[in-house]
């Protein structure tokens, strides 16, 4: 683990802030020159933040600690509970203020246990993952043979060779977007197809044998099947078998299924503002996870970066005007309930939403910010970007948000999402792989300081972050 | 992928044998130049060989037939027979000789159900692979509080902390000669201890999520208790919850069991030589595998290259002045018989038994072999190397050998092994990873080319190799 600032640097960095001080003195007014100013002040809570959150690896061992011990956070499940039930107790202890869980109703899907049988060309047990939401397909599962499809048009395109048979979409990763769709609605087109069940290869560049899980859908109108992911390994395979001319038959059995609406609750924690205590800077990530692995990094990490950056701003006795709120969503993965819910709970108070802020793409080494706003607030967090430039992070895109921050994005809320280096992430994305070893310390304490700085640099300026 | 060689540089390279014949008579007579003439002389089939292994996939093409079709060929299984089968019948549609399969009698343990579950500190089912020949655990499984030690020193330091409870021996990959002791001591020295059951951090130096089995042992003064691979992630894990004085609780199902050994062949087939058939250059790799994934890297890869090479000399009428019989042995994983039988059952041969090579490291990009043999011998097989620099397989080092050529090599047959670059190959080995999708076409190609060489130059020289 590196560490980018010292203590000397830290020192000379505050004493630098006298020259700009007087910089400021000399120069003419105008708008730019005061967006300056802003940000030469505030340099120096900058760097406090970044020192302390590159100090040490407390941030990974939080989210190590979180993880390790409460396992994965499956919306309905226990584990999320008792989890949420720390970090509230956890929050209370580093001092944050109003500390609460916010109430959620969220689905219960229960994964039972799910098997796939390839019969013919040689017997084996494949392995598989369920897809969220997925039917079960009651005991004995459902024998037939498998089709290997290529994409929809593929599938229309053979009449009605699917009826009666297990269809297998066979789409290689391209990007996320473009093969996530298979997913999302194989179950629905195969079943239209007259399909008994259907089997999606992972979503994923890089399979070590990994299924991927996710959320798919049904639609009334159409029978619901059971819909389960295949490694790309037996995806490829089932392809290869089906050019040579042989007959492939599996068994599918999944005892999946629904339960009654739980209880969860959105997390909160907040540094209440000095001046603006009404205006609201919300951070955070979603702390459901998958059933699989232990959703380090989709998104115990999204949710620790953002609850580090306020403990640090508590310790180091940073009281921004505005109010920061940290908050972890529940139920993004499978419903977006929690999302969709804090919106509904605070929707008073969402003209007073001056940023939103989600981490949902793994604290990997973090880079800037996708941002969604006017061209005047993205001038300012451009300039703000500038703070961030020994960290690496510094740089400001156009675009971007969470699913979390979405709904309340959708009543006009600026958003923003942390960018990072994430080639891997879809390596893991809903798999068993899914660890805290999969994140580096030093990259978890860039991604702290980058939201901190961010944060506190919105929630402490003269003026509010103009929509 | 790429093609080394065209038509036209084949009809160059014939040509250019015509000046090299006549430099043989104008050069004085010397052990070298009668070296340098035999590798002119060797040139044209080499250029042939490659030119035949470099022009199409059919090499991958049988590799993936083969696991795809039969799947991975654990011995005692079925599908091991069904695949040796169905070689023996390739072979002699293939135009090879004395086609047959010779008797072996392997051990026959068969995995049961296995299921690791996380009691404490939270409830969660983990993967595992339990290690060969591991003994079951009874119904119920046995229940107990998890030890993480990280060497053997470790554990006997702790006096009978062990004593009870469920030993993990968590060591880090460094290579697998220093790791893979853990998995093939463990349940003994755990069980010296007193503990109840022992899990070993799985032996390679990548995972996503991926348990590796492989053999283990007991010793019969020791209590014999169940032993399973955990992955890497898991490993980790238990350790950072022990470190934080957490009780880690595991409750570990096992229902493997031995059957009396059973039926299974040494796979034979030869081109008979046309000056000294009774000499023989014996080249092969092991035809069973583990019984997760399809064993298509380990090693159905070595075998089917040496089989490719063979085949593409009687395709391309090569008849050398030696016989080179290709053998996939069987049982090379769990016991070795394969290689221990083809010894009792050619001892009267063994010392017309020219050269022994095996593939057996993964038909990933080769570069060379690796010898083990006298001096003499050395300096022609590297002359003999000089025939591959075109496909970048030239390079031969001292040592190497291979598990089945091992017993022959005891009784003075020098031996080779294909050396690749294999850095991937602890990633994959004993894995449900382990398919045909992580070997590259050109690659298994290049591997035929440089079996097919080396075989056949050494079987076709004046003179035989020395020992």
């Amino acid at each position: 683990m590196s560490r980018l600032f010292c203590l000397p640097s830290l020192i000379l960095a505050l004493l630098l802030l006298v020259p700009s001080a007087n910089a400021r003195q000399a120069e003419p007014e105008s708008e730019q020159t005061d967006i300056s100013d802003q940000i030469s002040e505030l340099r120096a809570s900058a760097e406090l933040l970044i020192e302390a959150a590159m100090a040490d690896s407390a941030a990974w061992d939080r989210l190590a600690y979180l993880t390790d011990t409460f396992g994965p956070r499956f919306s309905g499940s226990k584990n999320l509970e008792l989890a949420i039930d720390w970090i509230l107790e956890e929050m209370v202890h580093d001092g944050l203020q109003n500390v609460r869980g916010e109430p959620v109703k969220v689905p219960h899907w229960v994964r039972g246990e799910e098997t796939l049988v390839l019969l013919e060309p040689h017997e084996r047990r494949l392995e598989i993952l369920g897809l969220g939401g997925s039917v079960g397909t009651g005991p004995g599962g459902v024998t037939g043979e498998v089709l290997v499809v290529n994409s929809f048009d593929d599938l229309a395109s053979r009449g009605d060779e699917a009826k009666g048979k297990v269809v297998l979409w066979n789409v290689p990763f391209t990007s996320y977007g473009a093969t996530v769709t298979y997913r999302s609605n194989g179950a629905v087109r195969a079943a239209e197809a007259g399909a008994i069940a259907s089997l999606v290869r992972s979503v994923g560049p890089y399979s070590m044998y990994t299924p991927h899980t996710g959320n798919s859908r049904y639609d009334e109108s159409v029978p619901k099947i059971p819909h389960a992911a295949v490694t790309v390994e037996d995806a490829m395979m089932m392809q290869r078998m089906q050019d040579r001319g042989h007959t492939i038959r599996v068994r599918l059995e999944m005892q999946d299924y629904w339960l009654p609406d739980a209880d969860s609750h959105n997390v909160v924690g907040e540094l209440v503002g000095s001046e603006y205590p009404e205006e609201i800077i919300v951070m955070g990530g979603h702390i459901d996870s998958w059933d699989v692995g232990t959703g380090a990094m989709d998104d115990a990490g999204g949710c620790v970066v953002a609850w580090e950056a306020l403990r640090l701003m508590k310790e180091l006795g940073l009281q921004p005007k505005r109010t920061i709120r940290v908050v972890m969503w529940t139920n993004e993965e499978n419903g977006l309930r929690g999302g969709n819910a804090y919106r509904d709970a605070h929707i008073d108070e969402v003209d007073n939403h001056i940023l939103a802020m989600e981490s949902d793409a793994g604290v990997f080494k973090p880079v800037g910010f996708g941002f969604t706003g006017s061209d005047a607030a993205f001038d300012i967090i451009t300039q703000i970007g500038t703070l961030l430039d020994g960290v690496g992070s510094g740089k400001m895109t156009r675009g971007g948000g969470g699913a979390d921050i979405g709904p309340i994005m959708q009543e006009g809320v600026p958003g923003m999402g942390l960018n990072v280096e994430g080639e891997r992430y879809f390596w893991y994305h809903h798999t068993n792989a899914d660890y805290v070893d999969k994140l580096d310390p030093d990259h978890v304490a860039r991604a702290v300081a980058t939201m901190a700085v961010m944060a506190f640099s919105v929630a402490d300026m003269d003026q509010r972050l103009p929509r």
